[in-house]
C-alpha cells in the first residue's frame, strides 16, 4: 500500500472461522484502515475482538451498519449476503462476498487475483470470492492454461472440516476423542448441517460436501465445475469433480488430472509453476517432499507437488495441490481483492 | 464346502494385521482344516493364538515348516515369501501369497475370485493375491468391463493406515492423541517404514504410499496400474492412479472415473453392479447413503456408491468404491482362493 488513503472496512461474520482469519490478515497486512466495523448475527453480537491492540465490540449486522463503509467483506452465509449486500451496495459500499450467493450471477465478477484480477474493474458494487476448493485449483491451472491450453480436468478432493465452519472443527475433535476412548461416536453436524442424516467424520472419509443435485453431483462438486469455467473464462473447459471430507482440520488437498492441448516438457511445467504468483512448488520425490495439509496450514500460498506425466496420455499430467482453505481458499483471497480495490482507488 | 477332505493349512505372518484376519476367517468360514500351523518371524514365535477353541503356539517359519502342509497363506512381507514360498512349493504346498513378490511374475496367476478365478488352474504351486487397493477396484470394474468394455480408469485413493500394518495403526492412535493434547507429533513409521523421511498422518493426507519410481509414480500407484491390466487380462486398459494415505484405520475408499467403450444407461449400470458377486450397492443420494469406510470395516464385500454419469464424456461415469483393506483387500480374497482350491481338490 503506497497510497495514504484509509478505508472504513466492515467484516460481516466476524466471529466465524473465515471472519477471524480476515481480521488477522487485515492486521498482519497493515491494511490501510480508518475504522474497522465487526458485524455478526444477533447471537454473536457483543463478542469482543482485539484488532491492532484495540478491543472492538461485534455488532449485529443491519442495513444501516453499512453507512459510511467503503469495503465490506462478507462471510456469514449466503442468506446474510443476499439480505445485506444489496443494502450495503445502496449505501456505496464495495462488497467482497465469500459465500455462494452471487458467484454464478453473470453481473458479478468471480475473482481469484492470480487468475483474473482485471475482472474486479467490472464490478457493480459486488465481487464474489470463489469456493475454497476451486480457488486453489485455478491458481495451479492458470499458468498451464496460458502456456498450453487445457481441455480436461478431473479432480478428487480431500477437504478439511474447517471448510464446514468452527462447529465442524469441534465435532471432529469431539468424535475423535470418543472413538479413541471406545465410546459411541455421535455425529451432529457433518456432512451437511441442514440435512437430516449425519455421518461420522473421525477416522472416516465422507463423499458428500453440500447437498446433492439432480445429476448425482453434490453442490460442492458443481461449484468446482461451474466456477472453474467462469474464472478461467472458458465454458468449453471440461471439469469433473468428486469432493470428499476427511479428518483434517485445516488445508484442502486435491488429486488433479489435467489434459493439456499441447505437448509439454515436465521440467518446463515445473519452472512455470515455481515462478507463478501465489504458488510454492514442493516437488522432490527422492527426498519424499510434497505438499501436506499440516504443513500448508496458516500459509497464504497454493502448494503443488507430485507432478508427473500421465502414463497413457502424453499430453496429460497428474498433480497434488494443497492450500489452507481458510487462507487462500477464503480469507486471503478476499483480502487480496480488498487490497487491489484499495490500490486502485487511492 | 461339501467335500469331506480336510487340509493341513499354514498361515505365514500369523501375528500380523492380515494374518490375524486370515485366522479369523478360516474359523468363521469353517474351512475344512485338519491341522493349522501358525508361522512367523523368530521375534513373534511363541505367541499363542486361539483357533476353534484351541490354543496354537506360533512357530518360527523355516523351510521344513512346510512338510505335509497342503495350503499356505503368506502375508509376512515380500522377502519372506521370496525365501520360503519356493521351499513350500518344493514340499508340495500350494501357496497363496499376499505380498508383492510374485504378482507380476508371468508364471504366477494374480487372482481376484470375482474376476478371474479360472486362472487358479494355471498355478505352478503359487497364486498371488493382488494389492488391496487393486482388488476392490477390479471387483467394481469387472461387470462394467464385461458389459460395455473399459478404455480408461483414473483413480484417486483414500487409504487406511492398517494397510501399512499394525504399527501404523498404533502410530495413528498415538499421533492423534498427541495432536489433540497440543503436544509435538512424532512421526515414526509412515509414509514408508524403510525410508528416512517420516510425515504426520494424524489430521493429514499423505500422497505417498510405498517408494517413488523413476516415472514419478509410487510403487503403490504402479501396482494398481500393472495389476489391474494383468487381472483384467487387457494390457490396453489405461489406468492412472494417485494413492493417498489418510487418517482412517480400516477401509480404503476410491474416487474412480471410468470411460466405457459403449453407451450405457445409469440404471442398467446400477442393476449390473447390484447383482454382481461380491458387490453391495449403497447408492441413494436423496437419503445421503453412500459407502463409508467406518461402515464397511469388518465386512467382506466391495461397496459402491456415488454412481453418476460424467458431465463431459457421455460414456464415462464416476463412482466411490469402499472396502475393508484387510478383508477383501487381503485376508478374505486369500481365503476365497483357498476355498476354491479346496473345492477343486476334494
Amino acid at each position: 500500500m503506497t497510497n495514504q488513503k484509509r478505508y472504513n472496512v466492515a467484516v460481516v461474520g466476524a466471529t466465524g472461522a473465515v471472519g477471524e482469519q480476515i481480521i488477522k490478515l487485515l492486521e498482519q497486512r497493515q491494511f490501510p484502515i480508518e475504522t474497522l466495523t465487526l458485524l455478526s448475527s444477533a447471537r454473536s453480537a457483543g463478542t469482543k475482538i482485539v484488532f491492532n491492540g484495540q478491543e472492538i465490540t461485534v455488532q449485529e449486522a443491519k442495513p444501516e451498519s453499512f453507512k459510511g463503509i467503503d469495503i465490506a467483506l462478507f462471510s456469514a452465509g449466503g442468506d446474510v449476503s443476499k439480505a445485506l449486500a444489496p443494502e450495503a451496495i445502496k449505501r456505496g459500499t464495495v462488497c467482497i462476498d465469500n459465500t455462494n450467493a452471487y458467484r454464478m450471477d453473470p453481473n458479478t465478477p468471480l475473482v481469484v487475483p492470480e487468475v483474473n484480477i482485471d475482472k474486479v474493474a467490472e464490478n457493480q458494487g459486488l465481487i464474489a470470492n470463489p469456493n475454497c476448493s476451486t480457488i486453489q485449483m485455478v491458481v495451479a491451472l492458470k499458468p498451464l492454461y496460458d502456456r498450453y491450453g487445457i481441455s480436461k480436468v478431473i479432480v478428487s478432493t480431500y477437504q478439511a472440516v474447517s471448510g464446514a465452519g468452527s462447529r465442524a472443527i469441534d465435532e471432529l475433535e469431539r468424535q475423535t476423542k470418543e472413538a479413541l476412548e471406545g465410546r459411541d461416536v455421535n455425529p451432529d453436524i457433518l456432512p451437511v448441517g441442514s440435512l437430516p442424516v449425519k455421518h461420522q467424520i473421525a477416522f472416516n472419509a465422507i463423499p458428500q460436501i453440500d447437498k446433492f443435485q439432480d445429476n448425482g453431483f453434490t453442490l460442492e462438486e458443481m461449484k468446482m465445475i461451474r466456477e472453474t469455467k467462469k474464472i478461467m473464462g472458458d465454458e468449453d473447459l471440461q471439469v469433473t469433480a468428486t469432493c470428499v471430507r476427511i479428518p483434517v482440520v485445516y488445508g484442502h488437498s486435491e488429486s488433479v488430472y489435467v489434459e493439456l492441448k499441447e505437448d509439454f516438457q515436465l521440467d518446463e511445467v515445473k519452472d512455470l509453476l515455481a515462478n507463478a504468483p501465489g504458488i510454492t512448488l514442493v516437488d522432490d520425490p527422492e527426498a519424499q517432499q510434497y505438499p501436506l495439509a499440516t504443513e500448508c496450514a496458516g500459509k497464504p500460498d497454493v502448494f503443488i507437488g507430485r507432478l508427473r506425466r500421465d502414463l497413457n496420455e502424453p499430453r496429460a499430467l497428474n498433480m497434488w495441490i494443497v492450500s489452507d482453505n481458510l487462507m487462500k481458499g477464503a480469507a486471503w483471497n478476499a483480502v487480496q481483492i480488498a487490497e487491489h480495490i484499495a490500490s486502485e482507488r487511492p
